[in-house]
């Protein structure tokens, strides 16, 4: 027992000493509401600065954080941080059409790089961030905070170690309402690339992926319009099935106009399911074994201490900019679906971004 | 309190009374052990013949439920039902390809008929069923038992008073795994009709229909194969999505290599579901408001009991002819969809076969 104060001490030598700073660039909610309160409670990172385009929020966030001045950017000015030793990480949570930018940007600063969901506009852009963090020598990671998120990592397990079976079908629904402002920036595609899919619908899609543990092979879309007033400029629903080399199946819907967030698989030997599967929780559980249950943490907090630990231990990269890349090939080939009248789409992903 | 036995009295005078005497026709399982011990608990009606191709079931079944020998019949005499005063019903229950000839030789005869899902093997031979029925004078009912079984009627009841706001959003999976006898008739097109869909995916197509309480106006669809060495002439699994006129969207699995037996609604202000939703019972159920539950009866009973009192009290037919023919009509545009490479079908139902 006489150990323990100078473990605790140790413990708190050694916080200081290996944990990250991070600078939030784009101060929105998510920053706000998730970010910022999880930085509080991480072990491996800190927030360390932000970067914003509004200069109430330095005033405000400065005074919450205790952030000093040489830690405050802009977007103008952002570039400046490449001298700054505070920062270790830029976690980037703009809206998607800066993400490549702002990735790109903070590669070439010589930081780490967290990018949110989705990745960027398409492709095209994923390999540009992908190869600029390459180029720059720096780690990247995607904001999914799943992966690091008890509830995922054990339906993740059953696939891998077919607790239940054979995986047959896998559902995945990610959706809620929007009746709010119309001119938001989601649902205007140059600013989003996309509508719901792009947005609710990458967790649908990363849920068949880590739901089964493989790639899909084949991908059928369908797209659903009843409140064009509104969706002027981008998908309101979509569903998708995806064919997978296993032989599982699985149908995702996404939509703007429903509330739906679920993850269910049936195997052949039983079936299991997270209602909530992709809030930020508590999530919720159960197999034909009975309960699923995990003591709730903050999901960022879990995820951005996984990334900072893949920095400085050298453990597994969870959401290694690969997936975003491979989420953002099966985006386009959802869209091409559709676009060519519910063709299916053939894709050849490999193991690509499987962790 | 002295009137008690009277009352009884009356009671089982008026049961012998206006009790219609059913005669099975086909003695597979589904008659074996559903309808048969149903109908020792029906109010209205009761097992009073047979028809089959097999001798030695005649045997057993004579004894098992001490149907006189004048009351049996096999398929090639059986139109001398006609005369038999004891038989008001006949119920069909033969594999689909004899659905038709035996509901038209039912009807010609003279007698009420019940005709199995799916009603027959396209929708000409559903009309044909439905005008010899009309021609003949005699009542047709689908052997739909769902539509008197109370949870599936709540389920309605949601529908009709927007117990939880609009319907945005309804899957309805209905589906199991077959490793059984590949030879066995449901596998073969030429007796079935189809695979997958016409066997569970009525009940999928019934579940999307009576849960929005609404005709689709447009179906898509998709058929995927993983064991074609065993679904050599049959679809294994298909996925459908129904448009409906008030903004609902459905998303209907059905299979034969799945285990999957759900309806699942979500709504502008909740959600609820039904699991199993289509099995013999009992069924489960839950809502954002809380429990569904309701005592479990035979849902044949229910059925058999709903179709007698609609002949002799003239209640509602809760599952009508015209129901059938829908469900086949949406069947026929399923197929359709596939077969033009998963395009949107319109479908002009109006209110066919809602009741």
């Amino acid at each position: 027992m006489s150990s323990m104060p100078l473990a605790c001490a140790m413990d708190d030598k050694k916080k200081v000493q290996e944990s990250l700073g991070i600078a939030l660039v784009g101060l929105g909610s998510y920053s706000t509401y998730q970010l910022a309160p999880a930085l509080e409670q991480t072990r491996y990172c800190h927030l360390a600065g932000i970067v914003t385009g509004t200069a109430s929020k330095e005033r405000q966030w400065a005074g919450k954080y205790d952030i000093p001045t040489t830690n405050i950017y802009n977007y103008e000015n952002f570039d400046n941080i490449a001298d700054n030793t505070d920062i270790d990480i830029v976690y980037v949570v703009l809206p998607n059409f800066m993400h490549a930018e702002f990735s790109i940007r903070a590669a070439q600063a010589g930081k780490h790089v967290i990018c949110e969901k989705p990745m960027a506009m398409n492709v095209a852009e994923c390999d540009a961030i992908i190869d600029a963090c390459a180029k720059a020598g720096v780690k990247l990671g995607m904001g999914y905070r799943l992966h690091s998120e008890p509830y995922t990592q054990e339906v993740m397990r059953y696939a891998q170690e077919k607790t239940f079976g054979d995986i047959l079908y896998l559902t995945a629904e990610a959706a809620y309402r929007s009746t709010g402002n119309p001119n938001q920036w989601r649902l205007n595609r140059s600013l989003s690339g996309g509508g719901a899919l792009v947005n609710m619908g990458v967790y649908s899609i990363q849920s068949a992926v880590y739901g089964t543990g493989e790639n899909p092979v084949s991908v059928t879309a369908q797209e659903f319009s009843t409140r064009p007033e509104y969706f002027k400029d981008t998908d309101e629903t979509i569903t998708a099935q995806f064919e997978f080399a296993s032989g599982a199946l699985a149908n995702i819907m996404t939509s703007h106009n429903i509330w739906a967030n679920s993850l269910r698989v049936s195997c052949s030997q039983g079936s299991y399911e997270l209602e909530p599967a992709n809030s930020y929780g508590p999530l919720s559980g159960r197999s034909t074994k009975g309960k699923i249950s995990f003591p709730h943490e903050s999901q960022q907090k879990l995820q951005m201490d996984d990334f900072a630990r893949h920095i400085l231990e050298g453990t597994v990269n969870r959401a290694p900019g690969e997936m975003g890349k491979r989420d953002m090939i099966i985006v386009e080939a959802i869209y091409k679906s559709i676009a060519e009248g519910n063709q299916k789409i053939a894709l050849a992903l490999g193991n690509m971004g499987i962790v």
